[in-house]
């Protein structure tokens, strides 16, 4: 199943991606008999205490649904409930590539590294990317595999990680490199307005079985920047959530970020000297294996 | 006006303290002629569209509502729908004492730290602050001085700042050393359940006069541990609502928790050699003028 929230006659609403064609979530879920909800995250809350709504929802025949039409695309979790837990240096080339730099100060990480972004609210696909003059000239990419948990769950055991997990999304962790230096923790450089893009949908594990191995790619106007398969991740996905729950509950709809490949624009590992950050009108182009691609486009703008 | 949430009968509600007496804002809304909402973050959020509410608000007779009794205090606002933004290393004589230790290579920063605290949910005072055994040994307390957001910002003048603000609450910044220096960024070390103290209320700035000149103290078993004002903040409030506003817009709701000041129990500065990390049964206190006292005891448990 590929969930996603789009918006239709200016509201927004939570529907799925069959095939080519959108249909209303709670369309769906009203012929599988079960009650409405007000938004993803909510349906993956309800599933969370009501797992047998997901099998319902599996075993629904769309095609008495109505098709949805004119929808734009939203960030599938537009509004996470709490800022979106990333991980940094998570794959040895890209730790390689930034060492050195004033992002790093020793290398391949022995333990995972965690900072956040706030993703309230997250950029859509298609969203516009902004870089504001004079706060940054070092705007870059991060294409990431992110996945959404799916139930309530402290001092996971890696062997069961699969269990919490309810999906996957491409989330793209656009780093402002000069401010991510110059304040020392990593938060400033990762969160100016509209650096969270998220999308195009949040596909289950049915789409995507565990243990998630894809491929994870950026383009650069069309230029391929990275290019990595998760199985390369330092720390997979079953160390991360055993590692990160431990003594900290995470919750249904909260957002883990598995961290970027080699070849940011800043990566000096990746012979880009000099650095080749983003640009105005540049076209990012972060892509998944059975996610999609999610694109967005840079606008360089004043800050007012 | 001093805010707060409180439980009574199981479920939570959002009130007003007035002397020692607690009265239901839903109540005082009545009276006020106003719109009943739904919590705390509610009202701040409805007040950013309409601050004529809490003019009304601050002009109710609350002698006509009936004192609210058996209430138990929650954080003011117990599940924020952002994580906080915190302040590292704000005060000098904090930035020197841990300069050396592994929490710091840089001493006394020219640029503010941040980092964020997930706070959803938030600690309630009284609450009990969990130390998981083999998880960590350097259970840390970090008295602060947080504020809360009234209106939606960016690139908001310093000049502006008080206009920005709704008031202002006390946050325990909870930090287990360990995890904080072994996992390189701040985060983890931050974010164990239980290690978002916050409260006992939000004074608005009736209560708390702009700039926020007040005292901040951490108190042990009853010794005082931290002790300093906020006019010796390296990044005053202005500065920082200027400097993390910069192409990032702030939200009603929003906390911002500006920094502890030396005496932390791993400040080598403060004279503690060896360390004086929290230990099971400790009772901790931070407090704010015009706030109150934010206490709550230490226990030591097992990792499940």
């Amino acid at each position: 199943m590929r969930y996603l929230t789009y918006r239709q006659n200016g509201a927004e609403h939570a529907g799925l991606l069959h095939g080519q064609t959108i249909y209303d979530l709670n369309d769906a879920l009203a012929c599988a008999g079960r009650p409405p909800v007000s938004s993803l995250l909510a349906l993956i809350e309800a599933a969370a205490e009501t797992p047998a709504i997901l099998s319902a929802l599996a075993a629904t025949d769309l095609s008495a649904c109505t098709p949805v039409t004119n929808a734009v695309l939203c960030a599938p979790i537009p509004r996470p409930r709490r800022n979106v837990f990333c991980l940094g240096k998570n794959y040895a080339a890209h730790a390689t590539e930034v060492q050195g730099t004033r992002l790093s100060g020793t290398g391949i990480p022995q333990h995972p590294v965690y900072f956040t972004k706030t993703a309230a609210p997250a950029l859509a696909p298609g969203g516009v990317i902004d870089c504001p003059e004079k706060l940054t000239e070092s705007l870059d990419y991060e294409a990431e595999l992110a996945l959404v948990i799916g139930r309530a769950g402290k001092n996971i055991p890696a062997e069961d990680a699969a269990s919490y997990i309810f999906g996957y999304t491409v989330l793209n962790d656009i780093s402002a490199r000069d401010l991510q230096a110059r304040h020392e923790q990593w938060f400033r450089g990762k969160n100016l307005d509209t650096f969270c893009p998220m999308g195009p949908v949040l596909a289950d594990q049915s789409e995507i079985p565990f243990p998630a191995r894809v491929q994870v790619t950026c383009r650069v106007n069309g230029e391929v920047r990275q290019n990595a398969n998760t199985d390369s991740l330092i720390f997979d996905i079953p160390t991360i959530l055993s590692d990160l729950s431990k003594g900290f509950t995470l919750l249904p709809g909260d957002i883990i970020s598995t961290g970027t490949p080699a070849g940011v624009g800043a990566g000096v590992g990746a012979g880009f000297d000099p650095p080749r950050f983003l640009q105005d009108g540049d076209v990012v182009e972060c892509e998944v294996d059975h996610i999609g691609v999610l694109r967005n486009t840079v606008r360089r703008k004043p800050v007012v």
